[in-house]
């Protein structure tokens, strides 16, 4: 099998998998507990949290465990409205965000809340300026994302957030794609918010983070025994934790290596394909752009029959983002691009991990060009 | 080691483990990609949706994956109110919830609707009848617990169930402590939402489950990427999922043997220890009451002494729910059990597992009346 499906899910790290194993066994005390059991527990998420902090350039005490991204994001929209109430009711996000905001914006909507959704221009980017322009008096939360899921667009969030923290407005980032992927801290960044999912950089699933700045305090979304230091209750899920630990110390420690490795096969990996198929469309900045993602449109070409051929052959790709692929065709951020409908249609989503090898990428290429020739969407000379 | 706080939590059951250990290694597909990999893992989690639906004798599409126990709550009583906002703003619940009920409960009176808190007995047991006098024209939701977390007292879910599924009211009961501990059957129990949590049956910390009777729609309280029949969203914690299903599994099919076992256990228990100690207290009904627990309060005795003491030699034990227990002293449940504070002072709470013998239960008895001679609670003369 191979996996070039990164940004849907990453395989658990071994290293985070040995890690969580004596907390799936006979470590299994619940941290709250007042015994012996509970405080090796206690401890373990403790030592998760440095961890976590330390891939984002935050405190410990800056970061609160969920249950993943979509939690995280769900409670930076929602977790500071009630301290903003008394300024105003207005928000800015994106219009390529992933659903985990575009949706709670909506619901925010239903709520009597006026979103401004930005539109990107054809890369993919949000402009600072579109922010400074949008910005009005009753204007109390940002949410952008730092990469998008689909086309790798890393958007100027630096940028954005040295502006609104001179103006004093609150600022999330939905970090999901970009954490372990490239460097992220959130002091250089000038984020108020920032989610995580462990499940993204070799943690597992059910498992992320959200940043809080200490100076701030939120209001959690889900109540109950006060665990989280209040912030977020229920048992800790102590095993999903410490692997969320142990892969956030591995990124942090293969990051730049990484990163100049996948860059290095998606690089080649596109340069190929654009050689091989004529018309081929980038999605995405070539150059503001996650070192994994390669987002290519084929016009004539169903990005459903790709998958399908490629899987038989073996290989993990997808046409948009994992959560949207149930239900093709149309992406809300092809959309947004303004990549015409048929162009759309014939959309692979590629996303690389440090795993993959040049043999892989060679095979990839392979299975994508043989498919192509045989639904004469290429001629056979230009096969190699 | 001795565990006897499995209220807590309990240890993931070896064939949960087993069961997950692919889905946190070569089957880490996220379920809602396009290709096989992701067929297997989507597959993996509709399994275990079939598990836990048959736990409680539910249909699998009435069950809805949550990040635990904790969530189900807050979801299950803020996830219709929309709903019904149109008839009214009052919800009926009792002063010994946990704090997943009692907190969310406390929101909601902020956000504007008005809580009855009902009162138990001094055995625990909240009343058909208090309900039937608390319901008003505007009383959208009952929640109530089915046991409690602390004394174990099992309530009269199913009475008060045929009385509101008559006058079209919904009902809510947090069956976190009962479910794998007692048959749970919801057309039994007449409910309309019931909250259940994995790591207390033998299932991973950090996963539940939300039960909504098919006639209803639940508004999401996690918006995003529509997982969950676009009622939960967030990438399924796969693993965890799988592991709560077999669980289940496993819970299900050895209840009556694990509920007589462990009773007899803990009756032994009882009943040497109100022998062995004057003036004992037994906390919670004698008869409606979870096998598993045993809630007690010596007079004169320190409840964190002791656990301290019981900590060292080697037994888990708590004083209260793990929850809480990190500010003693005061449990709202005593508390409305109108414990005396001097009692409450000296309370153990011990729930046993099915894994627990006879050679370690006397072994904690023998433990606990050492303590208490040392301490000078009780005389030398009645040890055996």
């Amino acid at each position: 099998m191979i996996y070039m499906d990164h940004a849907a899910t990453t395989a658990l790290h071994p290293s985070a998998y040995k890690a969580m194993e004596p907390y799936l066994q006979e470590q299994y005390g619940n941290p709250s507990g007042s015994y012996t059991l509970s405080a090796q527990a206690k401890e373990a998420v403790e030592w998760a949290r440095m961890q976590a902090a330390r891939l984002i350039g935050a405190r410990p005490e800056e970061i609160y465990f969920t249950s993943g991204g979509t939690e995280a994001d769900n409670w930076a929209l929602r977790g500071m409205l009630w301290q903003t109430a008394p300024k105003g009711r207005h928000l800015i996000t994106s219009s390529i965000e992933h659903p985990a905001v575009g949706n709670t914006c909506r619901y925010l909507e239903q709520m009597g809340y006026e979103v401004t959704w930005l539109q990107p221009d054809t890369d993919g980017v949000i402009h600072p300026e579109q922010v400074r322009q949008a910005v009005r008096g009753d204007t109390v939360l940002v949410s952008i994302m730092m990469a998008n899921n689909e086309v790798g667009t890393i958007e100027p969030i630096r940028e954005i957030g040295r502006y609104l923290r001179n103006k004093n407005i609150l600022f999330h980032t939905d970090a999901v794609q970009a954490c372990g992927q490239i460097p992220v801290d959130v002091n250089d960044l000038m984020v108020d918010l920032l989610s995580a999912s462990g499940h993204k950089f070799g943690g597992p699933k059910g498992t992320g983070f959200l940043y809080v700045r200490k100076e701030l305090s939120i209001e959690p979304l889900i109540f109950g025994g006060g665990q989280e230091r209040g912030g977020r209750s229920g048992t800790e899920n102590v095993a999903g934790i410490v692997g969320l630990g142990e892969a956030a110390r591995q990124a942090a420690g293969t990051l730049p290596y990484r990163m100049r490795n996948v860059q290095m096969l998606r690089n080649y990996m596109l340069h190929r394909l654009e050689r091989e198929i004529p018309g081929l469309q980038l999605n995405g900045s070539r150059r503001r752009r996650l070192p994994c993602n390669l987002n290519i449109s084929i016009k004539g070409a169903d990005s459903r029959e790709m998958i399908g051929a490629m899987d038989k052959a073996g290989i993990c790709v997808s046409a948009r983002s994992a959560c949207s692929s149930g239900k093709l065709p149309g992406s809300h951020v092809l959309t947004a691009l303004l990549v015409p409908e048929e162009y759309q249609n014939g959309t692979l989503r590629i996303t690389l991990g440090s795993e993959n090898t040049k043999e892989e990428v060679d095979y990839v290429i392979k299975t994508i060009l043989e498919f192509l020739k045989k639904k004469k969407i290429i001629p056979d000379k230009y096969s190699k």
